[in-house]
């Protein structure tokens, strides 16, 4: 028996969860399975920003750095942060993005590669990463001479021979939702003599990670999707304390020295993870993410993590339910692991072989060009124009461009317990089969409405 | 005749950028004289923060990169400051920390050089430049192979040999307030064959800046002071347009790929400053960094630049002039030049040989710690003691220690003609007089008061 409205409403009532939604401020009408791209606003962030801006700035002025805390807000944040990775106090620092903190650690990395095995010149990735994590890594490559061989995720372990230095890996695939086991992979790497590098971008907030019982090497993690901080929220980065000592990473600016204020023209570094600091950081978005922190860590009194990841994948496996029950003959494929522990919080579906979904010609912004989120640059796409047209409906998930090769493009949906119920899966669902069924994305009404929004 | 207070009411009621104040919500009973080290705030502020996060986060939440134009402000923000220093429009974006973006461009310009000249293995820069520019440049000096040589501001132009390949100089200093020009030291950078980086932290929305009409290389700026973004307000970056191109940086995020929204597993460089872009920006923080370059870009209707110079000018003569006529006899010296073309717009006091300034004990945090800003990691001073006491008098400027050698401590004192008046200058002196008469500094009731604030 498929799961009927109605079970959904039951689900809803009996869920321990529920009441965490009161915390945020969620749009009328909006349906919303982005919050792997961005978080929602917590209730609370408005009135402690206005406080950051009026108060600690406006009257506080340069004294806020001590009176309000300013100054200890990468080490306060990070240690919240902690609570949710694995991590212990002082092991987390939030500050900068997440592409500049991948650059920092993996530098770190090839420098302690550098000197334990200094033959090992390669780092192993994913195809799929997320782009900025292979620039990022493509620049270091080019910078000291390595090279980024990139893998399918089946081709991972038979990739760590005895040339590799680093696996950079993202915990959770942003295209497929597919999740490493993270213990078992970090292992495979130190058995083969190469360290790893972890990016929790997808995973921070969404599902358990140990790093410290995993015997991860270094990590970073994005603040503005699970953890709720805000748009372009900072970053965070970890270091597992064997190797924080170890070695200075590039980026090393003033707020990354041992004693800042002493002003003098050597850089000593801070010890531990301080040292991954660099320069100021933005004081009203780190007041904002301290928000979504507390707004995630409200978790822990309604069964913490474990009760998190079990409405996470009772979400998505009702999801994936539905989808195949209600929306079957449009050509939808799923991307996302069936299999719990391979599975993020989210999930990706593939539109392949479609009859209904021809591709589109002529409404898309011209080769280059950012002008939305989530559209690809160049070519065509039937996935693109059906997120869209949910989009209009009000149920906002995103879109990923595939490569025309073996990545197909993505339409994404994030789920994320604390604010996203059984009944909004059943609504969404609902949406999407009325939008497969009565064609409406490929109406031409439809698509000049939407060529430029 | 020394200038008296009729005399500053006076000059405040015939001041053509009198009403600019009004744009800011000053602190009753507080004279800044800070905003070189963080700007105040504009009261527009309060009002486009809010609605960034209440109606732009809260309720456009992910279609906001677009319905809010979240993602040119990078760029948006970058055409207002490049009005503000010589700049082009498109020339300049507003992105991360100075010292992130001082490690971008310090590394393009290590790169041509590298091309152009590899045997030229030196970076020349100021001995008390920022600390953090010293850090960073160090950094790249590690990495890759190069030499940093620290030189006093008079030596430069003999250290510039065949052997430099850049020299980064920060503008304005900010212990000294000694300014180049920048100019005549970039032209005899070029006759050399080196590269010039020039930090604008104290002098973008303070002093004149033709970046173009110097034939400048590189520049990197702060957000937070003279542009009054907010506490760690994002910094900017300029690239001279024969070089923009030339080469990628290393910090090769997806923020600055040609197509960011093709999701390409290869980096390519998106054209012209755009490719200083990283990671994803802080977009509370750039919201009320937009606020502070409005209130800078008045100026606009007030004469421009050339009226907040020569305002800056009167307020720092006035300044030197009371506190020599005034606070005679307490050992206070003049670090800032009296030149006006080498001074940029703050007043830095030294205090050496003062009979009343014998060095304090015991009242100062332990070695390294960071506890207060501008206070130092170790060692004691007067200097340190005379700022505190000022500021709990509602005066506030701050401390920079010395190297204890040729380098002094320094009580420093900005002047943001924007907000501050001739009277503010000239009740400061008054402060500053009854602080060394009184000698209330050394008392010990004002050091247990003061020990930990």
């Amino acid at each position: 028996m498929t799961t009927t409205l109605q079970d959904c409403r039951a689900l809803d009532a009996q869920d321990p969860l529920r009441t965490l939604r009161e915390q945020f401020s969620l749009p009328e009408g909006v349906i919303y399975l982005d919050g792997n791209s961005l978080g929602v606003l917590p209730k609370t962030a408005a009135a402690r920003v206005a406080e950051a801006v009026t108060s600690e700035w406006g009257q506080g002025l340069i004294r806020s750095w001590n009176s309000a805390g300013w100054f200890s807000l990468p080490q306060r944040l990070g240690d919240k942060i902690a609570q949710l990775i694995g991590a212990k106090p002082g092991e987390v620092v939030a500050t900068d993005s997440t592409s500049i903190n991948l650059y920092k650690v993996l530098s770190a990395a090839l420098h302690i590669a550098a000197q334990d095995a200094p033959q090992r010149k390669v780092i192993v990735s994913e195809r799929s990463n997320f782009p900025t994590d292979l620039y990022i890594a493509q620049a270091l490559c080019k910078e000291r001479g390595y090279r980024l061989q990139l893998v399918e995720p089946e081709e991972i372990a038979g990739a760590l021979t005895a040339e590799v230095a680093v696996l950079m890996l993202t915990h959770v695939n942003y295209r497929t939702g597919a999740m490493h086991d993270m213990a078992a992979v970090t292992a495979a790497a130190h058995a083969a003599g190469a360290l790893t590098v972890w990016d929790l971008a997808h995973s921070a907030g969404a599902v358990p990670v140990d790093l410290n019982g995993a015997k991860a090497d270094f990590s970073v993690g994005c603040g503005y999707k699970y953890l709720n901080g805000g748009p372009g929220a900072p970053a965070f980065v970890w270091v597992n304390p064997q190797h924080a000592n170890r070695f200075w990473q590039p980026l090393a600016g003033w707020w990354g020295h041992a004693a800042p204020f002493e002003f003098t023209p050597d850089y000593r570094p801070a010890p531990g993870t301080a040292r991954y600091l660099c320069g100021t950081q933005p004081i009203l978005s780190m007041a904002a993410l301290e928000c979504g922190l507390d707004s995630v860590l409200a978790i822990e009194a309604h069964g913490g993590m474990a009760a998190l990841r079990a409405k996470s994948l009772a979400l998505t496996d009702l999801f994936i339910e539905l989808v195949e029950a209600r929306c079957a003959g449009h050509g939808l494929g799923l991307a996302t692991p069936l299999e719990h522990a391979q599975r993020g919080s989210q999930v990706c579906l593939t539109l392949e072989h479609s009859p209904h979904a021809p591709p589109l010609r002529g409404s898309l912004p011209p080769e280059g060009a950012v002008t939305a989120l989530g559209r690809p640059g160049g070519g065509e796409s039937a996935a693109y124009a059906i997120v869209q047209a949910l989009i209009a409906r009000g149920v906002i998930g995103d879109f990923r461009a595939g490569d025309g090769k073996q990545h197909l493009d993505i339409l994404r949906f994030g789920f994320t317990p604390l604010y996203i119920g059984f009944e909004d899966v059943w609504n969404a669902v609902e949406h999407l089969k009325q939008v497969l069924d009565t064609g409406e994305w490929q109406s031409a009404e439809f698509n000049q409405k939407h060529a430029v929004t």
